[in-house]
């Protein structure tokens, strides 16, 4: 189903309105507003690098479902899923390529979402680097990476520093690392995984845009020590 | 009561657990931390004015209890409050008043700090600007305009971009702006209160350290607007 056509439009309409209702009670770090900006930047890096690799033959479609349902699934929120009105299975593995074929997509386009959305994950990622590289290089899912990099470009910059502390808030008490629940948890996790995304992005365009926002993460910081530094130099 | 005795002393750290004690379960916007940061900043804004005038007489005591003390019965956190053990009042008005005697404190103490603490807010300020300046400059509460400014410097910096995001997710949807729990929100909040707190600084100490860190509101909300439009422009 090629993404130019009036039926991957209404499949992809459908889908957004999918979207919209599982993940309207979000709190703001993961919620709609947060798909549509990792869409759009689906988008950016797809033309951009549609221009860099005229002979490469990308999937839009594949881009853009797996953009906007790359976080239904997510365990961090499975829990709070609203699934339509019926009993549905909230099978992160599975669930995507069933609410895609329950909407009309071809089987061979939800399962290629599936495993994109499947392997999205930073942690994913970590747990198991090489079975990334694998899909990509070997197999090709060159999509998987535009996804990955959208998602990530979401994560760094000024956003990405908004939905850390959003995170924090909205997590409540479940967030305690060594049993506090203290903005500095949320600063720790820029050095620990934030700064580290830039390094990990799969496309050019994804690293450059990754720079600057990178770079933003590590002035904020700046500033972050600078401001506790003096509280405590001003403790007895 | 002044602030080397041992009985102050003894009087601040009774008070210090009491504030850990009702503030714990805060959300990391308004917690113990927090207030130990306006404690460490109204210090260094005391040293600091005192050096400038030395001929004007701070009350050091009434300076650390307010401090301390300001977020006790602060509206939006009224509810959460545990009092220690007692039944006690859940009257704003009065009940750092009632809960310093409690400890020890001189009733003439006790009920100035109460002064400042129900005059530090920016609400309470905005609602009535002239009943500030009328206790600063008519009566000398010029302690209020030390604490004022330390609450103040905390809500703006990185600390203060960490503290209003981490408010947002915290708040759940009962932060809602026109129907909508997004970080816009606290974006606009910038503009609408964040950036105006260096015009409102009462000392000469907080109006100068007020200057970098709304620099870097001004810096941080550039970077969010750019990050913010590259998505839109790339919605059809």
């Amino acid at each position: 189903m090629h993404d130019t056509t009036p039926q991957f439009q209404a499949l992809y309409e459908s889908m957004l309105t999918f979207v919209n209702t599982c993940m309207s009670g979000h709190d703001p770090s993961h919620n709609p507003a947060h798909v549509h900006r990792v869409v759009a930047l689906a988008n950016i890096i797809l033309d951009a690098e549609r221009a860099l690799h005229p002979n490469t033959d990308y999937d839009g479609a594949v881009v853009k479902l797996a953009a906007l349902l790359h976080d239904i699934g997510d365990r961090k929120y499975l829990h709070t899923l609203t699934a339509e009105g019926e009993n549905e299975t909230l099978e992160p593995t599975t669930m995507v390529r069933h609410a895609l074929v329950k909407h009309g997509a071809p089987v061979n386009l939800a399962s290629k979402v599936q495993t994109v959305v499947s392997h999205v994950s930073y942690s994913t990622e970590t747990k198991n680097p090489s079975a990334i590289r694998q899909l990509i290089d070997n197999e090709r899912l060159i999509e998987l990476a535009i996804v990955q990099d959208a998602d990530r470009l979401d994560a760094i910059g000024a956003i990405g520093i908004g939905r850390t502390f959003t995170f924090l808030g909205a997590q409540g008490t479940k967030f305690l690392v060594d049993g506090k629940w203290e903005m500095n948890n949320s600063i720790e996790h820029f050095g620990e995984k934030l700064e580290l995304l830039e390094g990990m992005m799969k496309t050019e365009t994804g690293r450059k845009m990754a720079q600057e926002r990178t770079e933003r993460l590590r002035i904020f910081r700046g500033w972050w020590e600078e401001e506790m530094e003096l509280i405590s130099a001003s403790r007895v």
